[in-house]
């Protein structure tokens, strides 16, 4: 079985963007704020909008189940007050619910929350409560800078983060560490926001020991772990520097890298630095990059190719493409168990 | 000859960094501002700072010149104004200077910019000028976050650096794009920030048209590149969903990176995926990373190591080691023919 886990609804119908745009001008007061009882998208449209798209490649390549949240992109938690991302996120995510629904054995809900600049984080408990209670969902995606590329949060080892990690690890739910859109024009979204995001958040986990307080939290760090593992023996010099253990120890039982690397040494390098065991396969896909790489032929993110032809062992494969995927998404691992699986 | 791109003057005498702080005291008005002429180091002293460290490290390593420039996480372009900055830059840009002096056949100076969050980039000519002309500078250190993480300043493609790069092009001169310290607590200034801004500054790149209107203007990515090439395939994915051309045509013409990757794997990956001719030789030692790595029994930053048990060929070593050097600091090239060497 192949998993990806790191999948966005970024071809949800058009009906909910034009809900959000509605919502946005409200804010500016040059509208009424939208209903989200108005936001209507049948069963229909959701299957038109996943069947010839994430559903068809993951048929093309193989990949049995994605896990699904809503578009990273348009999280968009700078965007009005946490009435705003708390209305945005509930559509959001009832649509990753019920596109699960339709397609039980394919796609598996995870959370967007209801962050906001400056609001405490602990607001966005209810929120993951009830998509875990009752959307079944498996993870959640958890913004390092809702301010939109300003980075006005504090790191992820602050204290104020804590009630988030306290619900996570009573729910055994892992957390995928992800931005969302950049209002700061230095910062490209999906060329620089994502991937700075990725580093940023390792070196808060580095430098701080959140692990200590929460020993069964795992986080993980979507881009393949950001400039992470190209520059792993700076990383490992700098723990050294700061009297922390080495990062096996420090922070490789909490933390592991998705495989959204996409090009062959990319992903060679991922797996010959980080352990397989801290590896699970992801592609990202439909998203920051759809084209088709000229030199291969092949589509940038279709990384189950590059994994597939690395170094690693058959049982390595495994381990990667499911088996990681099972023990660090145990509510995963349970209803794929439930399904036979 | 082995050339090292990157070297700061992180080890000079303390009554810099003890002037520094009288500065700083004096901008929170607890103290009067320090006059420059007060800063007295003697030619023992710079002898006494380096001959120590970056020159027996120089020896040992077997690298003959090193392009040195202030301390970079030194340079805090976010205190005070730009008359604070313009006093800062004079002071450690005339001991860069007078370092090269007393041995000019192994340190050649780099200067630093009195830049200033908010201030046009373009009162940094008068310093970059007298660099260039009465201290030999062969390149400059350009900050694109001069706030110091809060990266309030525009892109580098914006039209207001536009008069450095004219000055840059005119003398022929390289600058290396690097940040300095973090007063953002959401980014470790070597661990996050540093790499960060690598990866910013070349998607800025990508996404503008910056080298249409300077066809002849290099810039070097230190750290080697950040996340970029790790992440090649997003970025070449990327330059074609935007439209632009691919990035040997688009920016390999005027982008280079050094090796500052502290690792076998990172630096095979750096010469795997950019061509040889865009990589440049560099330790940034003394620095960010000073411990001995317990996996090789090698300093981590000793980076000649990994780019000669690289797949390069002998030729490209030497390309990396010697002749990109020549060619992207042309006045290096000269000083060092009018050497002899």
């Amino acid at each position: 079985m192949i998993i990806d886990c790191h999948g966005h609804y970024t071809t949800a119908p058009p009906a909910l963007a034009a809900w959000r745009e509605r919502q946005i001008a409200a804010l500016a007061g040059s509208a009424a704020a939208p209903s989200p009882a108005g936001l209507r998208i049948s069963d229909d449209e959701l299957r038109e909008s996943v069947e010839p798209n994430q559903l068809r490649m993951m048929d093309e390549r193989g990949i049995d189940v994605t896990v699904f949240s809503p578009r990273a992109s348009f999280m968009a938690h700078h965007v009005g007050d946490f009435r705003t991302s708390a209305a945005w996120a509930a559509l959001c995510n009832e649509l990753c619910h019920r596109v699960a629904g339709l397609y039980p054995e394919r796609f598996v809900p995870a959370a967007m929350l209801p962050q906001s600049p400056g609001v405490d984080p602990a607001t966005c408990v209810p929120e993951l409560t009830r998509c875990v209670e009752e959307y079944g969902a498996v993870a959640v995606n958890l913004n390092p800078d809702p301010s939109g590329g300003h980075w006005t949060a504090p790191p992820l080892t602050d204290r104020s983060w804590y009630p988030l990690y306290e619900k996570l690890v009573e729910y055994d739910v892992p957390a995928m560490v992800h931005v969302s859109t950049s209002v700061n024009p230095a910062f490209h979204t999906t060329g620089a926001h994502y991937l700075n995001a990725d580093t940023t958040a390792f070196m808060q986990l580095v430098q701080g020991d959140l692990f200590a307080d929460f020993p069964t939290l795992r986080l993980v760090l979507p881009h393949g772990g950001g400039a992470v593992p190209y520059h792993w023996g700076r990383f490992r010099g700098l723990a050294m520097a700061l009297g922390q253990p080495p990062l096996e120890e420090h922070v490789l039982g909490n933390v592991f890298f998705d495989t959204c690397v996409y090009h062959q040494p990319g992903i060679d390098l991922l797996l010959d630095v980080v352990p397989a065991r801290n590896v699970l396969f992801a592609s990202e896909m439909i998203g920051a990059v759809r084209d088709v790489d000229p030199c291969t032929g092949h589509h940038f993110d279709d990384t189950r190719r590059y994994v597939e032809a690395s170094a690693l062992s058959a049982e390595q494969v495994a381990a990667v493409r499911e088996h990681n995927a099972r023990s660090v998404y145990p509510r995963l691992d349970a209803l794929l168990k439930r399904q036979g699986r």
